[in-house]
């Protein structure tokens, strides 16, 4: 017997647009990205998947792009479960910036390094500004460490994994079809854990929004099957634009 | 302490607007209903509450006016649980056809009954009929005497009623502040339990579309404040012309 898994980034948001660093800013999706969402589950209902269960974020533009692809399946009344632990990485005091502006300043391999090292961290924000998590009624409920000011990739797939072993891998054995909506970064991180992917190849893998990621899994939750649903083309054109996004213009 | 609920009336379906029983049938809001529900998320908002967590049924009518409430509330992170036990009351074989063609046929008297008496169910659906709920997989976990094939508003109680006691009431006492975004059938059950409401009175409650009803509990989860948010002439109004949905055009 074989799990099922889709992994699906968040339609294009208003930052994704501006070309800014969002992290755990809660930007709402531009119509592009309703429009993603819609695509993404005509072709969840042309593969013909029935999921169970669906996991999210607590960011807007990840729960809003669940909403739209659950109810082009015809399946909201689904259970969805959302924690911090699939946020996007929190980008400390990048957020806000504008990306190419950044790469300017700072140089395009800082910026690379910042987007796309391991285990380099952004600046962390500080505590008392405004967009700090610490001042979130949503993340009320995490312990004061578990709060970021700022995250490598290392740092969201140490408090990914945990929510992999306690919620999502649990459901797969279940039996369950799951679909998870998130982010970039916290999708490369389950992608890196699912694939075993060392630190050093993890920086050229890039995920496009809105395009989902299939995978079979074997009873080991171990996948033998993955792929991008529909165009697959398109599914590389759109990775290696996200790639792109660093560049200084 | 006491404790904070509001009961929130899904906006008006394609079906209310068409004057069809509507029961388990998944249609859709109208665009009408759409509004009620971002208006309903502004009342909420300038009533300064902020929600803990939030329950609805598993019927799209429900579950698109919560998200558009919560929308508008941004507290789309919150909690959301679902459950067949808010679902509006089965309307057995009356499922899909006019309200007003049913009375010319059936007589006033005999509407008012099945709509609004507490304890005569409409005709049964048969087990074969396409939109029998035994041939859809969100009901798939109910055990088989908990499908109903019709159901009278004592029998919404009676299956309503189990999940007041399992996860609305636990909420309450936790001290989270709790919004339910079901049906006019499911609310009236739920009303009728809080306000102790009995047999025959319950029969001339009627609940508007898109207005939040605000309850204030005290420790045993009794009410020491109930109001509609907003203008209570437009809920006023409202409710009345749910009331008159019965009458031969």
């Amino acid at each position: 017997m074989t799990h099922t898994l889709v992994l699906l980034r968040h339609g294009e948001s208003q930052w994704n647009r501006e070309n800014r660093f969002t992290g755990w800013v809660d930007v709402p999706l531009s119509e592009r990205g309703v429009e993603e969402a819609r695509a993404a589950g005509r072709l969840l209902r042309a593969e013909g998947l029935a999921f169970d269960r669906a996991f999210t974020s607590l960011l807007r533009r990840a729960i809003e792009t669940l909403h739209l692809t659950l109810s082009e399946l015809d399946e909201l009344w689904i259970p969805v479960e959302k924690s911090w632990r699939l946020n996007e990485r929190m980008y400390g005091a990048l957020q806000g910036l504008d990306k190419a502006e950044t790469a300017a300043r700072h140089g395009e391999a800082q910026v690379k390094l910042w987007r796309r090292s391991y285990d380099v961290p952004p600046p962390p924000l500080p505590a008392d500004a405004p967009g700090h998590p610490s001042h979130d009624r949503r993340y009320a409920s995490l312990r004061a460490d578990e709060v970021p000011a700022s995250e490598s990739l290392r740092d969201t797939v140490a408090r990914m994994v945990p929510y992999w072993e306690s919620h999502l891998a649990p459901a797969l054995r279940r039996g369950e079809t799951v679909l998870v909506a998130a982010h970039g970064n916290s999708l490369r991180a389950l992608v890196k854990h699912l694939e075993s992917i060392d630190d050093d190849a993890i920086v050229e893998l890039n995920i496009p929004t809105g395009i989902p990621r299939l995978y079979r899994l074997d009873s080991s939750l171990r996948p033998v099957e993955r792929r991008y649903l529909g165009d697959e083309h398109a599914a590389r054109a759109a990775a290696e634009a996200v790639a792109r996004q660093g560049a200084a213009r």
